[in-house]
């Protein structure tokens, strides 16, 4: 057997003992070398790769080597934009292949339910539209480069609580619609090497053992054809895996789970097939990996390191990226961009001791780090820049507010870095409250007292109730988390060298208690119901007319735009949008159009408005531009139980373009012709459903006279034609109205004439 | 073969054709009479009795005999006053006994769910502890007559919407404290002759097929030995639905369905065993019925009438109850009482045309009916009374509105009747908006205009948004529907005649958006999530700490009443609560004393606050009263789905004393002891669980030392600790930390030393 670099190995001359320990992994990190077949190595990501250095440990908690440390998900996701995470995916792509690594395990794509969710830094946002787009980005450009991604984590793996046993339990159309539909997409548009099953249970199966969902849909619906891997851990029982479509487990366990595998085929629970057929997926990944140049486990890691250049060209592309990931939340009176040759009183410790990624498996060790502060120093020009800690977390810091108030007293401007350190969040469990800590708000108060002109700079996973924020500064921007230059990225925007045009991934509640999960978040005795159903995020808002602090797609800019002439067409593959774009004000800024669609009488419920479209465009001041967006026949559809599939709604769709998800500009309808749906008649079709189709009523009026047969019925203060309606047919029989055979070669005859 | 009144009649002579016959109708209205078997009369209640007139029609819409319209159960809810229930079931009762019944067809115990249902009517309250205690009243009233009540609709029917395919998707616990609850409750304390299996299915169960609860939970759990009857059409497969536990099909069909289930027997669908089992629990019911000396299904109907007598006397208790029942929701100032003796203009078409019952199946045709105006004249004493219609439904009705203003201007005080009409709201479908016609707040803006002195009365049988009202109207009298002497109560109330006592059995949301179910409701493709879980009705306000218009539990008197030295004692059969209630205030007058009970502390979720027990206190001015309360042990336990099973949680409670759900007026902490609970540890058990039981924890330490084989994840900014607790023992291998067999072991040793 060879293993030509590309090609699907043949594993006929393998053993089935050789096999199974293909579909099993070596240790922490690689898989095994079979016969011909390489090993592998896969590693952490997804905002840098953390090549664990030496030899690996049990849970691979030792040191890392030294990676480009780019804004995690949540920051990344701010920028709106697809090809600068493209960009970054191939960065991350380059280093992973100095760095001797196959498969960088992101992106990260579930939805975030609930901001308590501990590990919403690594994911995109609470819609499945931007998160597929980003997502789908990213893996493009890693792969770009011969590494593989791993699509994670598959799926509604949406909180941390008891999080390898809990059971999602979510209806089918939301699982459609709002958990698998990025997964979806990215499968389809960026065919990523693997797809890591997550360590949850989805309605009562767990997702490492769920044929549904690792074969059904993944592969035969979606056309995956690449690897399923497991969570580390995720396998409980890897005889039900292997059937189910699990191709890879990790991490290896020195053999003994490939030795109960075997004895599971022995014993009939598990055939060879399913054996063989995991590890030619594993070989044909070692294949096209080693097509690509590398096969990394043979590499002695202490050779291994990102090239000198590419560090420095990485981290001038993380301050970029960083900066496009900012978002200016508020801005009163034009506070910001400061000027330079003013002086400024940085606060806080996070300007000198930034919060920049998350904790857990993906936290990075980065090649260098922006310190906030240098950097503002750097570009404050001839302005003095003070500092001062200005709190302790443990609340004695009654001096240090003090000496930060002194400090704003006596500067321009005073910058207030707030934000939650990297104990408050993290991997591994979920918050419990969604408040910057108390000292901080204390310090912000005393600080926009003394000092009008008051900014903060926010650092965190996850969403923070920021009304306290809000109404005690005047200036506000979010960098979520950055990444390694986000110090330098933050002292751009602070001083107008960038015009921030990044824009919320996620809404920002007035309270924890307005969420939609609130009381079903994160489940009790290891199952969580999604009560809310597809309402999560600004579709919970928006259906229920609640007050947001800041809506879905917030972001301000220094200068300002309009939106005229929206046009909407159809095309055979969706509707085109088209739009123009005006910078009404003096300085160069980038906008975020966003395309929301309605159906407003659908037949199903539905979000009032769902963000199907968008587009950055660049424009100096004065300048117009006309964008255009499709919005595709795909992304309208909505998951019908009845077909379990997808379908686009005939009739009139209503699309707004909008600046954010509350702040719409221009609107406009069109109709869309519908997918054909024919549901034939049964005993179990209402007489409403059956009158409802001339055709079907008219052979029914043959047979059924209802108001004749029903009697009347107003001495009950009823409306018998409603309540009629929703009678089935079969159970008219009870009623006397029509005999059992009768009834059926009714509907044979409307099922035959329909 | 002879029946014994009373006993259950030996089926072995009737052959299996016979038995059949039995267990379905005979036709609308009947069973079958089978050998010595004497046949039934089942009719609609539940608040008045439905006995049609003359022969049976299809669908049971003929005119009715006269008979008693007691308010319905969304008024007599707000009595929150089990003994007066009690007498009113008592009643029904002795109509039904003279009308030839042998089952009236009630309670409705159903959760109201939300505040669209168009059945909301016919229950009693979002709250499982106050339908329960008033639902086994009714029972136990009617039955001491010696007529059979019919618990229904089991179960989780809260929509009519589609009411005969959808499911009710719900979460076990939520199914157990919520819908299931009151039916607990009133099949263990008043033994029902009947229970009503309901149209819907429930997790895709039909109800009237579904085994677990017809026979699992409902007999063997609860011991329910009496007849399971179907909603009218609720039978789908009669051969599916006898071996659930399905005793009587309802309607009749002429035979057919027996045909088919004898076909059944036959094929093997359905064993004979089944067959008999329906068959001697309807003999035992008819032999139950006869023994109380009726036998109606005999009778001819143009003979039987309610007495005379009972007319009277029970159109007295009608209107007893429809005062207890009214709530005074609003009463700035002290505007009401009205003193008898002022001018009053009277305005609105329901004064004179009383909106006083709902639409559908328990539509009873009144042996009188007080008409609001006749009564208020009649005791306004030498007061003008003038009457106006004030808007017409149309909306045309702009003289009206004028010659109102002019009424109302030139009285002391205006009473404007508003409310839903029937047609606008009835069992056959729901509402989907809760608003009062426009044209009616037009009247009210226009009236309350010209008269300060306004009162506002409302008639609806679902939840209204009342605060376009209450920014209008300083008082609100709240009558729901009183049933056919509620003029007559509602003019006792308005001139003080009676003190009003009532109080909400239903949260008054501020606006529909705010309600639990707002987006889960009523459902689509035959399916229904019940996605707010546990949190119906107030319980949901209070958790997510929503304003609302007027809460649960809520009504005003003419008095004031102080409450003091609330006591709690552990029993063994509870938490008995006592509390010193006194009548502040300067006339006589009822007060109902809410106990709500809080666990703050739980390990599972909970509602802030539930209500678990009530009672009623009625003073004289200046006088005091202890009061006492058990607040039972089965009350304070939550369903526990590891166990299956009733769990009271060991630890502190909070019980509060309060005259609403958010007028808590006193409150004490009581410790009480948990029930046992021992969990296995298995493999799947997590290292959390076993940490957190000492002895398990010194055993697994034996063998496991996880610090020091985990590593260091410091370098991760992770918390190892939480990370690990969630980590289920069987996974340890994965992580090689401990091999399967010595894990298995472990777990056994820790299983018999615990």
């Amino acid at each position: 057997m060879t293993a030509h670099p590309g090609s699907v190995p043949d594993l006929s001359g393998l053993t089935l003992a050789e096999q199974a320990s293909l579909s099993g992994g070596a240790d922490f990190w690689t898989t095994k070398a079979v016969g011909e077949v390489p090993s592998l190595v896969l590693t952490d990501g997804p905002h840098g790769v953390r090549r664990q250095a030496g030899a690996t440990d049990h849970l691979g908690l030792a040191e890392s080597l030294p990676a480009t440390c780019f804004p995690p998900a949540v920051g990344l996701a701010q920028s709106w934009d697809p090809d600068l995470v493209g960009r970054v995916g191939a960065a991350l792509g380059t280093e992973a292949g100095a760095l001797g690594v196959d498969v960088l395990l992101g992106p990260g794509i579930n939805i975030k339910r609930d901001p308590r969710g501990g590990r919403n830094f690594e994911y995109y946002s609470e819609d499945p539209f931007l998160t597929g787009v980003l997502g789908g980005a990213w893996v493009t450009g890693l792969q770009s480069t011969g590494v593989g991604a791993s699509l994670k984590h598959f799926a509604a793996n949406n909180a941390e609580h008891d999080r390898m046993r809990s059971s999602s339990d979510v209806d089918p159309r939301t699982l459609r619609e709002i958990y698998l539909r990025a997964f979806q997409r990215v499968v389809r548009t960026s065919a990523p090497w693997t797809v890591m099953c997550s360590y949850n249970r989805i309605n009562g199966v767990y997702a490492s053992e769920d044929h549904w969902l690792l074969t059904t849909v993944l592969r035969e619906e979606w056309g995956f054809d690449g690897v399923v891997v497991s969570d580390w851990g995720a396998v409980r029982d890897r005889s039900a895996s292997v059937p189910a479509g699990l191709d890879l487990e990790m991490p290896g366990d020195g053999g003994a789970s490939d030795a109960r595998l075997l004895a599971a085929v022995e014993s009939g629970d598990c055939s060879p097939e399913d054996v063989r057929t995991a590890a030619s997926r594993v070989a044909a990944l070692a294949a096209k990996a080693a097509g690509a140049g590398r096969g990394g486990a043979a590499r002695d890691t202490g050779t291994l390191a990102v090239g000198a250049e590419d560090v420095e060209a990485h981290h001038a592309l993380a301050r970029e990226v960083a900066a496009r990931c900012v978002v200016l939340l508020r801005n009163e009176g034009g506070l910001l961009p400061l000027n330079p040759g003013g002086s400024v009183a940085v606060i806080g410790g996070f300007a000198q001791d930034p919060r920049y990624q998350g904790g857990g498996s993906s936290h990075v060790a980065p090649t260098r780090l922006d310190v906030p502060l240098e950097e503002i120093r750097a570009l404050a020009g001839s302005g003095t820049v003070t500092f001062s800690h200005g709190y302790t977390e443990e609340g004695d810091g009654a001096g240090l507010r003090e000496q930060a108030v002194r400090d704003a007293e006596s500067a321009d401007a005073a910058v207030v870095f707030l934000g939650l350190a990297e104990h408050q969040e993290s991997e591994g469990f979920d918050r419990e409250h969604i408040e910057l800590p108390s000292e901080q708000l204390d310090l912000l108060a005393a600080v926009a007292r003394a000092q009008p002109r008051t900014v903060v700079v926010l650092s965190h996973g996850g969403v923070l109730r920021l009304a306290p924020v809000a109404e005690l500064a005047p200036a506000i921007l979010d960098g979520a988390l950055l990444g390694q230059a986000g110090g330098g990225a933050i002292a751009d925007v602070l001083f107008g060298r960038v015009n921030p045009s990044g824009r919320l991934a996620e809404t920002v509640p007035v309270r924890l208690q307005d969420t939609p999960a609130y009381l079903n978040f994160p489940g009790e005795n290891s199952a969580v119901l999604y009560g809310e159903g597809l309402y999560v995020g600004y579709r919970w808002y928006d259906a229920r007319e609640t007050d947001v602090a800041f809506p879905f797609g917030h972001g301000l800019s220094y200068t300002t735009f309009a939106y005229s002439d929206l046009r909407l067409e159809q095309a055979a593959t969706g509707v085109t949008a088209s739009l123009t774009v005006t910078n009404t004000g003096d300085r160069a800024g980038r906008e975020v159009v966003q395309f929301y669609v309605s159906k407003p009488d659908s037949a199903v419920s539905r979000a009032p408005r769902e963000l199907k479209g968008f587009t950055g465009v660049t424009l100096d001041p004065g300048a117009s531009e006309r964008v255009s967006v499709l919005l595709s026949r795909e992304d309208l559809a909505y998951w019908d139980v009845r077909v379990d599939g997808w379908v686009v709604e005939g009739g009139e769709y209503t699309v707004s373009a909008g600046a954010s998800s509350r702040d719409l500009r221009a609107e406009a309808v069109v109709a869309v012709e519908g997918d054909e749906l024919r549901l034939p008649v049964t005993l179990d079709s209402t007489l409403g459903e059956v009158l409802a189709d001339p055709k079907a009523a008219s052979v029914l009026a043959e047979v059924l006279a209802p108001s004749a047969a029903m009697g009347d019925s107003s001495a009950l203060g009823m409306d018998m034609a409603r309540m009629m309606a929703s009678i089935p047919l079969g159970r008219l029989t009870a009623f006397g109205s029509v005999g059992r055979e009768e009834l059926e070669a009714l509907i044979a005859r409307i099922n035959q004439e329909g």
